[in-house]
């Protein structure tokens, strides 16, 4: 154990260890985490009261030093003071959903080397709470607050079919659910954690409908909900599925050959075996229905259809 | 800091806690997550050689029972017997991409309280160390090892604009590069990680030939994959962008009115707006070549569109 085993093969002498930190119980750190804390040359950080706080408890006395996405442009000048520098977020895993990529890259640049230590983040525990499909997953992060890039947000949540992960603020929880049951439906199933770790943590479970009622008022704490992927076939609210055999008889009455309707099946999102098989019944049920009409008044001449064929 | 905190309001009496272990460096372990291990009646376990190390190497005595997916029908009386249990998997954090979510299932369905403690995953570092963008991201876990889910796993990853994580055994490392460099094409941003938090890590970055190039022959340890998202706009190879404007001439020339090759657009693909301003054109350019082409032989009659109207 230890960051003394790790090779050194930079030639800056610069160093970067993402360390993670708790999220809310002091006691989520690892031995490593303390240890590369303690024997860096300075510890940057977003807010250095809050990481003070965390080194106070920890029992650590090393130079803080302020690097967050309004100050990340003076990464190199705090590289070559402290070229063996911790990192560490306001809470969680540096480097997801806030600065520390930029560091790497700056770290990188000057041919230094970066290890991101393995530790806590918010959304691991609610995947796991959350009883939904944890086998595959998207992490959103925040949504954006307004306007069209919220909209694509949440319409690809809705309309993934692998289990969806975001952050939220609690006086905006309400809201989101909102959101999200006008895009996924009110039944879609997801659920609320807040507080995890901490002592009044809380996992809410159920479709959004309930959700929302029960987080009608303000919550406290920072907040992750999971939303369960979209059933395979299910429908979203005001979606409709296309007609597509409906499709496929229009082209076909329009003189499209089998090939042709199965190409734009194919364009309109049919898998192409799927789309095979439909423009071939078309033809077959086009075919058939002017053979109807036409019967009483063509007796006995057979139809064609557009192909030239034959039928019966 | 500590279990102790958290209120009880479980009334079986049950308690489970998810505790993760180390990926590899073996200081990469919570404060909390020995506590709680040394605090259970006893840890369960996928492999108890493993875990049985671990604890020895914590220096922490208790029970060891093996849990794993073969055995998990058992949990309800693991519970009994034990029922303030901690459960790890064989690395990282239970419950992503292993059986730990069947426990929490059972432990909440006997009206247990079920705790997932913060702590080490694999997939988090090698994200963060991609340098690709770590703002939103798909876990895929395991590619399934062939067939037609595999197919679409790969399809998954080459189309989505997320960046995509993969977990990958060393020895198929060299066929899945290969694979996706068929699907999202050479040139895509990736990197690999392998032997994370250990004295050998590596993470090399580049593009999906030149990492296959790279690791041709065999690699040593575990190995996640990172592949950035596809590029807004990019096609994937062998794709050719649907030709929408032949599309709406097409359809006008058919008969169809705006409306409805407006219609017929959206279900291609197209969003609403970018649809209707296809529609007019196709109808505009239609009428202009339907005049054209008359003009010789019609002299000054005006030629009209499908909706009937006079063109200039």
């Amino acid at each position: 154990m230890g960051a003394g085993e790790t090779p050194e093969t930079d030639h800056s002498g610069v160093r970067v260890w993402l360390v993670p930190t708790p999220v809310g119980n002091l006691g989520d750190i690892t031995l490593r985490a303390i240890e590369v804390l303690r024997g860096a040359d300075a510890v940057a950080c977003e807010d250095t009261r809050r990481s003070g706080a965390l080194l106070a408890h920890l029992g650590i006395a090393r130079p803080l030093v302020r690097l967050d996405a309004h100050t990340m442009s003076r990464a190199p000048q705090v590289l070559s003071r402290y070229p063996r520098l911790a990192y560490v977020s306001d809470a969680g895993s540096p480097g997801v959903s806030d600065p520390g990529s930029e560091l790497v890259a700056a770290a990188l640049s000057l041919g230094g080397r970066v290890e991101a230590l393995p530790g806590a983040t918010a959304f691991v525990p609610a995947l796991v709470l959350s009883g939904l499909d944890s086998a595959r997953f998207t992490f959103e992060g925040f949504l954006p607050r307004s306007g069209r890039e919220r909209k694509e947000r949440l319409d690809a949540v809705a309309t993934r079919t692998e289990t969806s992960l975001l952050y939220e603020s609690p006086h905006r929880l309400h809201a989101t659910l909102q959101d999200l049951i006008a895009t996924c439906g009110p039944e879609r199933r997801a659920s609320v954690s807040r507080e995890l770790s901490k002592r009044f943590e809380e996992t809410r479970r159920g479709p959004l409908s309930e959700l929302a009622d029960y987080f009608a008022g303000t919550v406290r704490g920072e907040v992750v909900v999971v939303v369960a992927g979209r059933p395979l076939g299910g429908l979203l609210p005001g979606q409709s599925a296309p007609d597509y055999p409906q499709m496929a008889e229009g082209w076909t009455r329009q003189g499209h050959d089998v090939r042709e309707v199965r190409t734009l099946l194919q364009g309109a999102g049919l898998r192409k075996n799927d789309a095979y098989g439909l423009a071939l019944s078309a033809a077959a049920n086009v075919t058939s229905s002017v053979a109807a009409s036409v019967a009483p008044s063509v007796g006995t001449e057979a139809p064609t259809d557009q192909a030239g064929n034959t039928s019966d």
